[in-house]
Formats: structure tokens, C-alpha cells, sequence
């Protein structure tokens, strides 16, 4: 299966980028390859496909986006953060070694990120000056959302703001994943980008919603973490605000929207509508 | 005096890129406008005027080391860090505004300085990605000194171990804030950069050997932070292993033969030493 392949591919290259001689790089080791979907890497391939790009060319994009998204969990677990002490069916980064180290692998695995797309040596200089930009403020949005995120714990807000908020938080590093495959083709189409933007958005969404209706009838085992661990902390989300039923729809429908929209691209886009359709029967 | 000029011309600058209307901006706003040395800024600016790097094209690069020197300074006040609960003369981050959001802060700052970087179009793309690059290796070797730092609380280290901790914790970012004013200039010469390099390495630890003395001899309010925290600590510093007054003698003779290095600079590096001789006599 060739998202199995792109999985492969990248915990290969996330594999090859961990090899400096300090306690943080074991630290980091331990983080970044416990496994995880790799959903934002397979994204950016099978978006990358769509366009005739080659994979060698995609790996610094696919890591960069799946470092930023580690360090994001790192720091999301912590006590001060959502205080979540198991992540991929392992203790939490730290509850493994400590708080201190854990802020600090979050740090070095953002840094890596821009480091490992600053250097990617194959991809000409004005592209790889796009995708940086893309990044750093797709990790920027990421922050202020999570910001936002715990700011509303235990208060009342409509889908509307919810909406903003996951649009930040989530919507932002799948938006800079799909659209880092479109990039990475110099003669891209602005229309293809504004469609892939418009998709991301349904996507990214529709993933929110989907992780927090999981995360009410997941298991701890196929979640790799805590389950209701929303409902303990008073955060509102779609199932409580418009219940289980109702976020179902919600996710489907805006999923469905979003494959509707890649009908306007100037490529076949049936691997990135084969993708996103696995992602609607996701059951962690 | 030029110095001044380039502290106000980097406040300036910073006070433009904080402007996004969000409680994380206003948090960022806190503790990027606060005051400060602006050290790291001054050194970019410096070392650009003997290359003749015109200002306006330096002021991301100087933005950009400033806003990773804020991000580690957040994070290494947290409770689970270095837990220090004042910086720049007003509650830290955490005590201001939470934990969760200190974290969050830093981490956005770090997304911040990327992207003021990538986003600097009067940078020409090919030198911009040397920047970036030299940012992001800096910005992990930072996280990895202070991931040292912390394991040897209490141990027994010898100065060795010291001078290598305070290169990657304090070194790889001073040097980052050197090269670019360099790295600006596109026909810079290759013997220039080595000379700059080594000159960074002794500067930044003769300025780490400083610090820890002055965390000694200052006062509170010219520190802007509490005194002796070191000690409380039990971290291992040159005084606590050489003395007071080898430490002074060590850090003279760090700075001294660094300035000696800049004769060997194909341009007039004056205002670089007169900048290294006014960092000899602060007393914070």
C-alpha cells in the first residue's frame, strides 16, 4: 500500500535525522520515533505525487512538518498543558525524563524542523524560502491556537469559535502539509493552491472533530492515550457542545466537501481523495 | 552613540512585528518588549556596518537571534527549569501569565524568528538560506547546552566540560548573531567567517564566565533578576570551581584574545572592538 510506503519512508528519514551524540538526541529519539500516524507526512507525499514531484524531494518537507508536530504533543502533554501522562502506548516524553528535558527536546525538535528544510540541498533556494515561511507560520498559528485552546477550559463558546480555534491549532500544520506537496512544484498553479488551501481547512477540521469524537469512544489502546481525557479537563469540542450524532455528521460531511473540492484541480487528485477517505474510517 | 542607536533601532523593529491581535501577541509583547541588553542585535548590527551591510537590510537577522534569545530566557525561567521568578526587572513570563502560557510564548517566539527571517525580501533567497540554517543549528545546539546544563546540577565537572556546555548553551547564539552580520554581505570572504567564528567562541564564553560572575557580585536591580541564583542552584560555574578572581582574570583574557583575532579581519573591525571592550566593563 503506498501510504504504508510513504509511513516507511519517513520514520526512515525521522530515523537518519537523530544521530548527534547527546542525552537530548536520545531524548529526541524516543519521542519522534515511537510511532504516530505519520498523517501530516503522508499528506505532504500524496499531495507531492499529484504533482509529478519526486520523493527524494519530499523528505525534508515530510519530516519538517512531522518534527513540528511532535514537539507540539511534547509540549501539549505536560502538566502545565493538558497533563497527559501516556502518548503512542508509551509514558509521555515527561513522565519519561522529566519536565525539563521534555520542554527542551519540544525546542530542539522545532529547530530541527527549520534546520532540516533550511539545508534540504534539493530543493532550489526559492521554493525552499516558500516552505519556511509556510512552516514558521503554520508553527506560529499552531502556538497562538493551543493558546486559545486552554484559555476557553470550562468556559462557554458557540461551534463558531471552536471553528477559529481548530482552524489554528490543527488546521494550520495540515494546511502547511498538503500545500508543502503543491509548493515543492516550481510551475505550480496558483488556483491548484487555493483549492488545496480550501481542502486543508475542510480537512483539518473535519480531523478535530473526528480526534474529539474518538477521544469519547476510543479505547485507551487503539487512542495510544488516555480516553475522554476532553471531558475531564472541561474543554469544549463539538460532541460536548452539539453532541456524539451530530459531530459524526459534522466531520463527514466537511470531509466529503473537501474531496469535492479537488474535482477542481488540473491533476487526478484520486490518491489524495484515496487518502482522505482512509482518514474518515480512522478509528484512532 | 551608535551602540544606543542600534538598541532603539531593534526595539523599534520588534514593536512592528507584534502587532497580531491575540492574547498570545500581547503575552509575546510582555516579554519581548521588557528591555533587555540586546546584546546579541547590537553584535549583528556591529559586525554588518564593517562589512557595510546597509541597517535596513539587517534588521530581521537582528530581530531574529533577539526573539530566540527571548524564547530560551522564558523557558529557562520555568519552575521546571531554572525556575527564576523574575527577568528584566518584572514577574517572569510564568508568574505573569501562567505556565502554560510562558511555554507556549517561547514557543511561538521560535516560530516568530523563523518567520521574520524566511519573510525578509531584501534578502536575497541563496544568502537568506544560509541564515535560516545558521539560525536553526544554533537555536538546537542552545536547547541541547541547556539540556546539559541541567543534567549536571550537583555534579562534579571539571572546566573543560564548562567551556564546552557555555559554547553550545551561549556560544552557538552569540557566534549566529557575529556570522550574520558577515553572511550578509554575499562576497564575504571565507578567512573572514573563520576569524569572526573564533572570535564568537571567545566572546561567548568570556560573556557566560561574566554572567556567572556578576550573578555573584551584582545586586538584584542591576541584574533584573534575583542574585546568586547559581549558587542556590547547585550548578557548576567557573567561580565555584576556579574562584572570583580567576574567573575575572579568565573572562579578560577570553575577550582580549578575541579582539586580538579581529586584526586578522580584511576590513577594519573597530566598532566591533570598541562594542567587546564595552561588554568587558557592564556590571549586568
Amino acid at each position: 500500500m503506498i501510504f504504508e510506503l510513504y509511513r516507511n519512508r519517513v520514520n526512515n528519514y525521522l530515523n537518519t535525522l537523530l544521530t548527534r551524540q547527546s542525552a537530548l538526541n536520545e531524548y529526541m529519539r524516543y519521542s519522534v520515533l515511537a510511532g504516530g500516524k505519520r498523517f501530516r507526512p503522508i499528506l505532504t507525499y500524496t499531495t507531492a505525487s499529484l504533482f509529478d514531484v519526486e520523493l527524494r524531494q519530499v523528505d525534508a518537507c515530510a519530516a519538517a512538518v512531522e518534527l513540528v508536530h511532535i514537539y507540539s504533543l511534547i509540549h501539549d502533554d505536560l502538566p502545565a498543558m493538558d497533563d497527559d501522562d501516556m502518548r503512542h502506548n508509551q509514558p509521555s516524553s515527561h513522565k519519561a525524563f522529566g519536565e525539563a528535558q521534555a520542554i527542551l527536546v519540544g525546542d530542539g525538535l522545532q529547530a530541527l524542523a527549520f534546520e532540516v528544510l533550511a539545508g534540504a540541498k534539493n530543493i532550489i533556494p526559492i521554493t525552499r524560502i516558500k516552505l519556511l515561511n509556510l512552516l514558521a507560520s503554520s508553527a506560529f498559528d499552531m502556538a497562538d491556537g493551543q493558546s486559545i485552546d486552554l484559555s476557553v477550559v470550562s468556559k462557554n463558546v458557540d461551534v463558531d469559535f471552536l471553528n477559529k480555534l481548530h482552524l489554528k491549532k490543527t488546521g494550520a500544520l495540515l494546511g502547511c502539509s498538503v500545500k508543502f506537496g503543491a509548493l515543492l512544484k516550481p510551475q505550480i498553479d496558483k488556483k491548484d493552491i487555493d483549492i488545496l488551501s480550501s481542502f486543508s481547512e475542510k480537512i483539518g477540521l473535519a480531523y478535530q472533530i473526528q480526534d474529539d469524537v474518538l477521544d469519547v469512544l476510543g479505547s485507551d489502546q487503539s487512542l495510544g492515550k488516555r480516553q475522554n481525557s476532553d471531558l475531564k479537563k472541561g474543554k469544549p469540542t463539538y460532541p460536548s457542545l452539539i453532541g456524539i450524532e451530530e459531530s459524526k455528521k459534522a466531520y463527514k460531511g466537511l470531509y466529503g466537501q473537501g474531496i469535492e473540492e479537488l474535482s477542481g484541480l488540473s491533476v487526478n487528485a484520486t490518491a489524495l481523495i484515496d487518502l482522505t477517505n482512509k482518514i474518515v474510517r480512522r478509528d484512532y
